[in-house]
């Protein structure tokens, strides 16, 4: 299934892409895409539902972030090899692990807001990984039946306030609209393989990131058993599972964005996004 | 208002003191203690309420975590120079901010689980402050205006998770139960000074933390605003203000937690904890 908000940012319902690829009002099934509501058990009675049976939504309008009321966002820190010595880092010898304010949360579609004093804001597709169990030390092999689903997401970094500032990433991952998500949580059931799956953004039409899962250095379960050794993960927590080489901070010279410039992101299967960014009010 | 939640483990109901000291139930006016429901404007609301008119609860049994459904738990690190000293850091330039998983929120009598394969595990007292609107972009002198109140937090700490693992200090804040707080969300306008109060945590009735939140280097003001700075705090997120020098990590030779170990943990005003470190399963 591939599951979706839709409506005004605050307001959205829940819907689902019909085998038409129409949107289907899932409304009257599911209050709202967070929680106990993805986990793995409610996604597989959802199963039962005649989808193509549900109301067609004919204008859904805005598209809606895929998941609201995210327990913990989670990121991969230089989890491609070229990213990591592309910000001249050595590639790490497991996960390395920080968050995102969840209030970044945002639409594929939304635009991307440049932060007040910010001079170096910089894209990042990864691949997103939506929790649907309490995990607490699950083993590499069990990992993945802990999956919800993925969908795809620009994991958005303000460089100044991620390195330059005083111990800590977080400062620069979670400003409102750093963490554009969806536009479908797709479940785990569509995506054969997890580390077979292209990565791509183009900036303003050029493809400046291009590369697959598969250049992982740690792969989707090796990320979902390592985080279970320290904390327990709860259903409708995100993974931001890094990023690959060509984002802004690794060109020669720097490249930032600047308001006007577009981004379109996508993983292979997941849907792809598009934002403007724009400068803060 | 001293606002509680108590009641089984994920069963909790809501409660407050009343002026004779007894738990009174709150459960039908307050469904649980998050998000919107510890905003400055409903505890405003709140505040007409005859407290001591409300049912008393003869036998409240276990306190819970006095928040649930904690949006973002964040913390701030090396925010008493002393600490900083004794962990072999500098102290920071601007407030060095990290997250914990919210799954790791416990009430403040629960047990303490030592995780498996843990060697290191400290403790932290810390004043908690909980947000009580969408703050973005907060002057200073504005910050206070925007806490709905105070509780009293251990910022429970793993190490060899959080500094000798790669990157990034949430790999040891977050095990289950390394957040008891409470017994208490004590309403901003019983705290006349945030910067004036005690923080004492003894372990096996030795006192080994005590100091006071006036030796913070950064203060609450400065704290709220700064992270605003970054991202949007919202109702029901929770940080944690640092930790004073006296953990475990610091002491000659270095001591932590063993099972059978009891830490009493008090913040002035807020009210005090008591936890026995148990092994994990």
């Amino acid at each position: 299934m591939k599951l979706l908000r839709f409506g005004a940012a605050g307001a959205e319902k829940t819907g689902v892409l019909g085998s038409d690829g129409k949107v289907r009002d899932l409304s009257a099934h599911v209050a709202d895409l967070s929680g106990d509501a993805v986990s793995v058990e409610a996604l597989a009675k959802l199963r039962d539902l005649d989808i193509d049976a549900l109301p067609v939504v004919e204008e859904p309008g805005r598209i809606g972030a895929c998941l609201t009321r995210v327990p913990n966002f989670f990121c991969i820190g230089l989890n491609y090899a070229l990213h990591a010595k592309e910000s001249g880092m050595e590639p790490p010898k497991e996960p390395v692990v920080f968050n995102k304010a969840t209030s970044a949360l945002s639409g594929p579609f939304d635009d991307v807001i440049i932060p007040r004093k910010s001079s170096k804001a910089d894209w990042e597709v990864e691949l997103g990984v939506v929790i649907g169990k309490d995990t607490l030390y699950v083993s590499e092999e069990d990992a993945l039946d802990h999956v919800a689903g993925y969908c795809t997401i620009n994991d958005m970094s303000e460089r100044e306030f991620q390195i330059e500032r005083s111990g800590q990433w977080v400062k620069g991952k979670s400003a409102p609209t750093f963490a554009p998500i969806g536009p479908y949580l797709v479940t785990a059931d569509e995506v054969a393989d997890p580390q077979a799956l292209r990565v791509t953004l183009d900036l303003n039409g050029e493809t400046v990131q291009d590369s697959n899962t598969a250049d992982m250095i740690f792969s989707v379960r090796q990320i979902v058993s390592h985080l279970s050794q320290f904390m327990k993960l709860v259903p409708g927590d995100i993974i931001a599972t890094g990023t690959p080489s060509g984002v802004g901070m690794g060109m020669k010279p720097q490249r930032f964005l600047k308001p006007g410039d577009v981004m379109e992101i996508e993983v292979e299967g997941l849907g792809r996004q598009r934002q403007t960014a724009v400068a803060a009010e």
